[in-house]
C-alpha cells in the first residue's frame, strides 16, 4: 500500500513528532514545532551527520555562524540582488500569488508579458485581472540597532537611518561557512583540501509554504565547504558524492533505489556552478530533492575578496603558490532528511483484518531503543520488578522509555507508532524464574530472555 | 594574576574559538561566530546539558520549536507592550542610548523628567539636550509572507497588508515550550511534575551589545519549564535548585566558590515570578549573572489560555483534579555557560621567565583529548609511526588531533592554549620500544608509555 504523506503527518501530530508551529494560536504557516520523539529523532541525524562528517574525520572541521550578518555578505552572494520569486497580484481580490507556480509552463524569470499571456485565472476569485510581475526577495528583512518602527515612514534623516539598520535572516548557512573561511586558515592552519561543516537554521520567506516540512521558511541546514586546489576539484567532487552515498545509505539507511542521482544540465544550475548533482528522493508525494552537491568553483571566495578588499588566497605550505581555493558544497537539509527517513520507516501491515502501523526506524535512529512494562499495573510487585529492568537498561542504554498505560496490546500499537525496535514485558514468570518477554517490533515475534542477557 | 576579559577574547580569536560575526566585512554588532575550536567546546556543553537533564532523566522530555511565532504569542507573554528599554536620542548629533546605561542612578523605567534631573552629557558630543525617553521594544521585528518593502510605506492598504504580517524573532526560547505544552500532554500523557527542555536561539535587539559573548544580540538557551501541583512548587523548587548545583559543579566542573546564588527580592524580580534566583559567577570582569531559577507561576500557561481560548488545564489521572500546572524555569544561556568554562579553564603560568598560557578543561570538555606528534616531521619513519598511533587513538577516542608544525615546543604552546590534556610524542625510541612520551597539560610532565597501554 502507497504511503500517503497525510498519514506520516497525522502520526506525526499523534505521537509528538511534529507539531504546526504556533499551533496552540491557529498556527504560523511555514513554521513547525518539534515534539519530544521529533527531537530525539532530529538529534540523532544531526549527531550521526556531525559524527561521519567531523568528529570521524580529519579533514573536515566544524563552525557556527549567526543567523544575522553582515548585509554585505547578502550583495556579495548575490541574494540581495537575485534571491527573488515573481509575485503577482490580483487586482480585484488583492491575493498575491508565486507567479510561476499558478500558471503552467512559466520559470521563475516569467516577464509581465509571458504571465498575461497564460490567461490564468485568479485561484481565490476566479477572476484574470492581474497587476505587473514583481520581484519578491525571500529573505526576511529586519531592523538591527536603536531604530523604532516610528523612523521607517519617518523624515528623511530617519528613513536614512532606518535604510542603514536593515540586515537580514540569513536564507543558506553556506555564507556564514565562507566568511569565516580566512579566520580559520588564519587560525588553525588547515591543508588543502579541508571542509568547514555547519549546522544551523536558514529562513526563506516562501510565498506559498507548502509539503509539510520541505518547503518551510525557517528550515535547519547541515552545510559542508570543502575547499579543494582549482585542479583538483573533479577528483574532490567524486570523494564527496562517495561520501554522500555513503552517509545516506549506511549511516541513516536510506534504500539505494530510492535515492536518484540528476545530474543537472547547464541551463538549469546555479549561474556560479560548474557542476550539480541533485541527490532525488522517492517522497509518499514523489520524488523531490533530498540534498545538492554543488562545484561552486571560487565564485563565493571571489567574491567576499572584492567586496571586503581582503585576499582570500591560500598559500601551499609545500611549493609555495597561492590561489583562490575552490569549492565542493554537499548540502543537506534537516527536515527533508528526517521526512526521507521517516517515510522509509512507515509501514502499514494489514493483520488480523486490522491495520498495524509501524516505524521501522534502524536502530541508530530510533527515539528509543526499548520499552520496559509491567504486564498488569495494579500489580505492585511486577511494577517494582519492572522498574528494576528499566533502572538496569536505562544504565546501559539510555533511551529507554516506559510505559504502563492501558493494556499490553495498546501499548504494543504506541510503541510501534514510535518506531521502538523491542518491548520488553514483566510478568509473573519473571518474579519466579528472572526471564522477561522480549516483543521486536517489525516480526511482532516474542521470546523470552534472561535479564541478564538484556 | 588576575584573568583580564581581554586576554580571553584574545586567545579565542587567535585559536579559533570565537571570532567577531562577520568579521570579514569588518563586524555586526552583538554576533560573534564560533569557530572549530569553538563548535566542539560548544557542542560538548550542549550535550552535557541534554544528557543530564533530558536524556538521563524520565521526567524531562525534549522540544524544539520554530524561531518565528504567531505574534500573538508575543500579546500573550507581554513582550510586545513590556519588552522595552528607554531610549534616548541627543538632539545635537542624533546619537542613541540607553538611558539607564549613560545615566547614573536611574532604572528601566526613568522618565523623561527623571533623565532630564541626571543632567548627563551626550557621551558622543558633549552637549546636553535629549529628546523625551522613548520606549524601544527589543524584539527583532520582520514581515512573513507576500509583502513588499514598498508595501510598508505604501497607501492605507498596503500599510494593514504590511502591519498584519509582522512577526518577532523570539526574544526568549520558553515560550517555544509553553505553547507546546497542550500538544505534549496530548500525545505523551506525561505525569507531573514533568519538564520540557529546549535549547534554540533567542534575539535581542540589544541598543548597546556589550562584554563579548555576554551581552550579544543572538544567543543560544537551554531552558526547561517544569510543569508542577502548584501546592507542590517549592520542592519541586529545591529539587530543580539542586539538580542545577549538580549540572554545574559535577559535570562542568565551575567552581563552587565562584557561583553565588542571588536571591531576587520581590521588587526586582519579574512581575510573574513569586521567587527567583539567580546564580551570579566570578567571571573575569566581576559578577554576573550565568543563568536563573524562577518559579512563573501559573503566569504562562493563564496567559496562553486566556488569549488561545483553549483550555490549558491538566487532569490528574489518580484523582481527577484538573487544574493549570505552575512551572518553575531554570534558563542558562550557553555563551555565558561557555565563557564560565573558558575563564575558569584560562590559566597563566610563569615559568623560567616565560609566561605559559594553558587552558586546564575538564577532560569531558576538552575540544580534543590527545594530539600526537612524530618528534621531527622531515623523518618518514616517525610520521608513518605518529599516524599509526594517531590512528589507533581517533578509532577509540574521536577527538583526536595532528600536528607536526613547527618546532615541539610550539606545539606544546599550542595545545596548551587549545586545552588539549595530553600530547602523545613518537620518537626514535618509539621505532625501538613501542613506547611513546606523554606530556600532560597541566603539570607539563612527561611520562613514557607502551603504546598498548594508551
Amino acid at each position: 500500500m502507497a504511503t500517503k504523506l497525510e498519514d506520516i503527518v497525522s502520526l506525526c501530530k499523534r505521537r509528538g513528532f511534529i507539531f504546526p508551529g504556533s499551533d496552540v494560536y491557529g498556527g504560523m504557516a511555514g513554521t513547525w514545532d518539534f515534539g519530544p520523539l521529533g527531537v530525539a529523532l532530529k538529534k540523532k541525524i544531526e549527531n550521526e551527520w556531525w559524527d561521519f562528517f567531523v568528529e570521524k574525520r580529519e579533514d573536515i572541521f566544524g563552525v557556527d555562524a549567526a543567523i544575522l550578518m553582515n548585509p554585505r555578505t547578502w550583495i556579495a552572494s548575490g541574494h540581495t540582488a537575485t534571491f527573488a520569486d515573481p509575485l503577482v497580484e490580483c487586482k480585484e481580490c488583492k491575493s498575491r500569488f508565486r507567479a510561476d507556480k499558478i500558471a503552467e509552463g512559466i520559470s521563475e524569470s516569467v516577464t509581465t508579458e509571458e504571465f498575461l499571456e497564460t490567461h490564468t485565472k485568479c485561484p481565490v476569485c476566479g477572476k484574470e485581472n492581474w497587476g505587473p510581475i514583481r520581484k519578491f526577495n525571500m529573505m526576511f528583512s529586519t531592523h538591527v540597532g536603536a531604530v523604532l518602527p516610528e523612523d521607517v515612514n519617518g523624515d528623511e534623516e530617519s528613513k536614512a537611518l532606518a535604510e542603514k539598520s536593515v540586515a537580514y535572516l540569513r536564507p543558506e548557512t553556506a555564507q556564514g561557512i565562507f566568511t569565516n573561511y580566512k579566520n580559520v586558515v588564519d587560525t588553525i592552519y588547515p591543508d588543502l583540501p579541508f571542509g568547514l561543516a555547519q549546522q544551523g537554521k536558514a529562513f526563506r520567506n516562501e510565498i506559498s509554504p507548502r509539503d509539510f516540512i520541505l518547503r518551510d521558511r525557517e528550515c535547519s541546514q547541515m552545510e559542508i565547504e570543502y575547499f579543494v586546489r582549482p585542479d583538483a576539484w573533479e577528483e574532490d567532487f567524486e570523494k564527496m558524492r562517495k561520501l554522500q552515498h555513503e552517509f545516506l545509505e549506511d549511516v541513516v539507511k536510506l534504500p539505494t533505489k530510492n535515492i536518484h542521482e540528476l545530474e543537472v544540465p547547464a541551463e538549469d544550475r546555479a549561474h556560479y556552478s560548474k557542476r550539480t548533482i541533485d541527490f532525488m528522493f522517492d517522497y509518499p508525494n514523489g520524488e523531490e530533492e533530498l540534498m545538492g552537491l554543488a562545484y561552486r568553483t571560487d565564485f563565493d571566495l571571489s567574491n567576499i575578496q572584492r567586496e571586503s578588499g581582503k585576499s582570500m588566497e591560500y598559500r601551499d605550505k609545500n611549493t609555495g603558490e597561492t590561489f583562490v581555493p575552490h569549492v565542493i558544497e554537499p548540502s543537506i537539509g534537516v527536515e527533508r532528511l528526517f521526512l526521507a527517513i521517516l517515510s522509509t520507516a512507515y509501514t502499514e501491515e494489514e493483520k488480523d483484518g486490522k491495520t498495524r502501523i509501524l516505524l521501522k526506524f534502524p536502530e541508530n535512529l530510533a527515539p528509543y531503543k526499548f520499552c520496559v512494562s509491567p504486564l498488569l499495573k495494579n500489580k505492585p510487585e511486577l511494577v517494582k520488578k519492572a522498574k528494576e529492568v528499566y533502572n538496569l537498561l536505562r544504565e546501559k542504554y539510555k533511551n529507554v522509555t516506559w510505559d504502563d498505560s492501558g493494556n499490553i496490546g495498546k501499548r504494543y500499537m504506541k510503541q510501534d507508532e514510535i518506531g521502538t525496535p523491542k518491548c520488553v514485558v514483566i510478568d509473573f514468570d519473571t518474579l519466579e524464574d528472572e526471564t522477561v518477554t522480549i516483543r521486536d517490533r517489525d516480526t511482532t515475534d516474542q521470546i523470552r530472555v534472561r535479564i541478564e542477557e538484556l
